[in-house]
């Protein structure tokens, strides 16, 4: 599989501070992270950020050392649990600690009819519809900055027919329809931050994602990436779908973001269940054979997403077994212990796919450099430089 | 079921040419035409129209005693066979002669991906597109005033995936996109002729096609009026089925039109077939047993969509037994003779729901008058007046 595009493979000068360039020098030239977004939940930060426990802590120690991106829990309904009341502390503290430790955070979600907000249901369509656009200038202006991209709006194809209990937002997705609330809920998130990457996220991967998105775009709504759901605790979907689901949401010419992906180490759910949510077992152990076969496919996957230029991110949902619908969908164990997932995945992202190498410079201080595009520290002889290489055109860079 | 809104109930004055009212007198109150459009295919007339011959004669007469509007075919593959050399002479001829017989007439399709004009295969895309906006603005603006309602584009959810045969118009939808693709045809209809009805139409009742015009309406395609197909040689869909997509296409709030109606009066296509022209029989008769089933059926249908306020059309696609497919889907048999369908539609047409009924004035000249929408003519003693009688508003008619 081809992944020239995630690499870059450019001529550098390199100088010292006085501007001499540096000949026939050995520089170290070291990523420190990935252009590409290598995602997880980040549900359990919030504890750790909160608490400090040790459990959490080492939750938190083996997730950083393969992740740079995590998605931060908005649900309305557990977000703002009394109107006027929010969680703000907990998920800005939470979402500064991430930033700190150089992970892009994504909002989700901002409109959704599950885990909405129950006090919603008092108010009629118009007034629901404006406390929403509220709701999303206090977040996303809220959290400028720090959290800079958003699930805008999760599971638009389902939204308006959504009949297993009454909800604020299938009663205004109803009356407005699905483009027109799309339209308005972009709209005021893009109003608020300009800059952000906005999302539309679905696990609907039929062609009804395909004309919404369509229609969308036409509408001119400004989506910055398309979000598919890959939740396959019914079983992988294997390279023939995952390549027939790219080659359909490419034709957008949008980035596309794996925002949602599950691959489980214990037994399948049955493939009758329509709403994952109806599975409920009291027990769903991960298994040894179970985690060779989740290692494999989330190997696979990996790849064929890494290998599509369109793709920019993938986040697992679940960094821990147990968590939605209690599966053993993690990469770690209810223990905290790694699975071979765990090992797989870091391989890839930090070894595979990773740059650590030295060159040495021509007599003019030039050195072709190639590597995975990211941010690296290049040094030599005690002296160094941070720069982001994501591209080939050529560079001067001075270590101090 | 309730057709009240098919129906007008108005005071009107009768005055005569001098300006007196026409007091206690006995007014005939004629319908000429329904405002409803009770449509059929009139592909039967172009021959008739261009030979004139006994046989098609006695079609046409038939067809005009129960029908006020008619589909003509502009299939881009059959209207201009070779580059530049069109069937506008024989349709011109037709649709005159219909519109001589007060029967609005609609082109079908515009766009489409089946019966497309092969020789556009040698074009690239760009060409492709400019030559279907070529052939929208020839058909629109050269036939305006004789055709002012059209399919604009034809099965639009299918039209990216076709993949039985490589064809223009598939091509240039899919570097479109289907909402692209609809935008450029609609915005080129609706340029040559800002008045005419503008018809998006599809087989497709999912909400597949719920997103696309949603998609449309959102990017401000200017759709009139949503076309609906509904060939049932697989089976009548019945009540339920009719009331669902009813429902799920009102909140549009736009005009629908059935444009495309097929129960037939034989044994049933197997319900394994997809693609209704892959059913391919020698001899697929009419029975007396299917006869009177079809009849039930076309009532049963008529009545359900004569009584749903933003139906406006129906149009039953084949007049005459043994045309698409060779089914029995026709009010009449081969032979041109009238099956029970013919009857009991034009006993509703003409019958149960047509106003001929007399009045008396008051001492006034007023009299409360109600019918059915529609045009009419009114008359007393040797005079008389034409009026289209259309809403509840008082009026004053002057018998001359």
């Amino acid at each position: 599989m081809d992944i020239s595009h995630r690499q870059f493979n450019k001529r550098i000068q390199f100088k010292d501070r006085d501007g001499s360039a540096l000949a026939n020098k050995q520089i170290h030239i070291k990523q420190n992270d990935h252009s590409f977004l290598f995602g997880c939940g980040a549900f359990d930060f919030m504890p750790y950020v909160m608490n400090g426990d040790e459990e959490h802590k080492r939750l938190a120690e083996s997730w950083l050392d393969i992740f740079n991106y995590g998605t931060l829990p908005f649900y309305w309904g557990n977000y703002e649990k009394e109107e006027g009341r929010t969680e703000k502390d907990l998920l800005m503290k939470t979402a500064n600690y991430l930033k700190e430790h150089n992970v892009k955070v994504k909002g989700h979600p901002l409109c959704w009819h599950t885990v909405c907000a129950d006090w919603l249901l008092k108010y009629d369509n118009e007034t629901i519809l404006k406390k929403q656009l509220q709701r999303i200038e206090r977040e996303v202006t809220g959290f400028a900055g720090v959290i800079d991209m958003w699930d805008v709006i999760n599971e638009v194809v389902i939204m308006p027919i959504f009949d297993k209990y009454d909800n604020a937002i299938t009663r205004i997705c109803k009356e407005k329809g699905r483009v027109g609330l799309i339209k308005e809920v972009f709209a005021k998130a893009h109003e608020c931050n300009p800059s952000a990457t906005l999302l539309l996220n679905d696990f609907n991967t039929s062609i009804n994602y395909e004309i919404l998105i369509d229609g969308c775009l036409n509408a001119g709504v400004p989506i910055s990436a398309i979000g598919i759901q890959s939740h396959q605790h019914q079983g992988y979907w294997g390279k023939e779908k995952l390549e027939e689901v790219l080659e359909r949401f490419e034709t957008f010419a949008l980035p596309i973001h794996f925002t949602e992906n599950t691959l489980i180490s214990g037994d399948l759910m049955p493939s009758h269940i329509v709403d994952l949510n109806d599975w409920q077992v009291d027990e769903w152990p991960t298994t040894p054979e179970g985690e060779e076969r989740q290692a494999k496919e989330v190997e696979e996957m990996y790849r064929i997403l890494f290998s599509h230029p369109l793709v920019e991110a993938i986040t697992t949902w679940d960094f821990r077994d147990g968590a939605w619908l209690g599966a053993p969908s993690g990469f770690v164990r209810k223990d905290g212990s790694q699975k071979p997932s765990y090992k797989m995945l870091r391989n890839l992202v930090r070894d595979e796919w990773w740059t650590d190498t030295n060159v040495i410079t021509d007599e003019n201080g030039f050195a072709t450099v190639s590597g995975f595009k990211g941010s690296y520290a290049l040094s030599a002889d005690g002296h160094s430089a941070k720069e982001s290489l994501t591209d080939d055109t050529e560079l001067v860079i001075t270590l101090s």
